[in-house]
């Protein structure tokens, strides 16, 4: 099969690779559907991240089943199925209290590299989760956004504890940044206030649910979330960027009392004394992507939210250095891969 | 009036102080029935944290209010009263969602500084919660207790989502750890597990509600922790230091989706992916004792709890500077002053 491998930062190839095959019977083998590049695929891309090379890439995925293993007993060859970026049991005690990616027989996705044609999924029954029927092609690329971007932004909406009443700030203009203010609206928040420079980007906050735009970064930005928020910073605040300037960002629009959802994997250290004094919530981490998958499967399915609109650029698997440079340039806010 | 007052490292004094008035319409004056040294009073005595010198010192108190400023209405001379080491107004949005410690009209009781004879309270109406009548003299330490330790302990506890079902771990052995531990046992916590090698306070943590003792730190501890929790980490995790080390130790010590309540000061930065990766809840900062109050008042009134046992060594006010060197030595849990 054709499949992306990463060489070095900024040059990453599609190459043949040996087809997947089932190795312990747990697994299933799926033919993707559709894969794409993530925001945090350009750690190491951009070299700022040590990975192993050749590494191969990706780590979102839908497609059809091909084969189960032998222990394999809800998931049907033929199905359409979205998992997450961790492969999760679903039955231990730390993806029953909902923390699927912080499983006990968890499995990194990105080490089996989804940015190709076939892809082994481990612990298929508790990692996947099945579509009523195969989809209508328009809906693939929301059920793509599901296996990451769609559940990122969820997770960091309800770690933020958006909901009605609350003022919700979103730090971060990517695409979990854009589907975090679409979560914090399914969620019932009363107030969106998207933090964005980029037009186009600013244009899908609105489409998504914001309701202000902030374009101010580090203390005028806080400013002006202080503006609008009687001088008290915000109930809910979702970071989805990562750097130590986005967290201090984040964690200072937020109210005494309230809460940070923090999604942006986390690089550098953070003032102990300043999260101290701030009084806030913090929670975030590998977002819990199972845990909303069949509630986001529903809402796509019913096309009650289109998450797909975060695809912006569709190009040929054979294409995905092309993919990665438009999204390393912003020229794209992620890049479907169709193999 | 006599009051303690820091002039350098290590020399803290008793000298003659002028008696407080009333200077703006909420405040109240109390003459003091008993006053303490704080853990936190050892950082600006130890040197670690600079202030500027000389500086009236202390910030726990109960006592008589003497006069009260025209605009209080609630507190009425004569009452027995319990504070916090902020002066809150209660009535901000802040404190109406319970962060009475970031009042938008907060005052910082220790620049007052309450080991002393007499004290200024501001917003009185806000800060001050009288006792049903004045208590006996045996009460008054547990009192004393509620005005910092045990309601910083109770925060902590409250924080980390202490309660039925739940394997909670205290990281600290001071006074606001142990009351933690008391706090844990209230909120009805299953089992409770005291970090500590000090055999005194290994005795008070057990007779507080502790079920298990872990005398191991560091990797260890995490490792005896894991242990005793089925290999997953604690549900709750308390940190009662406020050093990296023990903010690493807590997270560490905690399952994903679990809860760090945070209440020693946190000095030194954390690692950012480490948080992120725990998967933990984070929440502490400067306790709202003043949340607390009524219920602890009520706990203490009808003898349900006997906080004051952390008050281990009794001294008059003009010995402070011994109760300083004894607190700094670890010869006492907590010093209790009577001016």
């Amino acid at each position: 099969m054709r499949g992306a491998v990463l060489y070095a930062p900024h040059d990453v190839r599609i190459e043949d690779r040996p087809d997947p095959t089932i190795v312990e019977p747990t697994d299933a083998i799926i033919r993707l559907s559709a894969t794409c590049v993530c925001g945090s695929d350009l750690w190491p891309y951009r070299g700022i991240e040590g990975v192993e090379v050749p590494a191969p890439m990706g780590h979102e995925y839908v497609g059809i089943v091909e084969e189960v293993g032998p222990s394999v007993t809800t998931i049907k060859p033929g199905h359409f199925v979205i998992g997450s970026f961790f492969a999760s049991d679903n039955t231990c005690e730390i993806c029953r209290a909902g923390y699927q990616s912080s499983c006990i027989h968890r499995e990194l996705m990105g080490r089996i590299g989804t940015q190709a044609e076939l892809a082994r999924v481990p612990l298929a029954d508790g990692t996947l989760v099945a579509t009523p029927d195969v989809p209508p092609d328009d809906l693939i690329p929301s059920f793509l956004a599901a296996s990451d971007v769609l559940g990122t932004g969820w997770f960091g909406a309800v770690a933020a504890e958006a909901g009605p009443g609350k003022n919700v700030v979103v730090v971060g203009d990517g695409a979990v940044g854009l589907l975090a203010v679409l979560a914090a609206k399914q969620l019932g928040a009363e107030r969106i206030i998207a933090m964005s420079r980029h037009e186009t980007r600013q244009r899908l906050a609105r489409e998504f649910g914001a309701t202000d735009i902030i374009e101010e970064r580090g203390d005028e930005g806080a400013a002006r979330i202080k503006d609008l928020t009687k001088g008290l910073g915000a109930h809910s605040v979702i970071e989805a960027v990562g750097t130590r300037e986005s967290m201090l960002q984040a964690i200072g629009a937020t109210r005494p009392g309230g809460h940070v959802g923090y999604v942006g994997v986390t690089h550098g250290d953070l003032p102990g004394d300043q999260l101290f004094f701030s009084h806030t919530h913090l929670h975030g981490g590998p977002a819990p992507v199972r845990r909303f998958l069949p509630e986001l499967i529903e809402l796509i399915w019913n096309r009650t939210i289109d998450p797909g609109k975060v695809l912006d650029l569709t190009l040929p698997l054979d294409q995905v250095a092309e993919g990665y440079r438009a999204m390393d340039e912003r020229r794209a806010i992620k890049p479907l891969l169709c193999p």
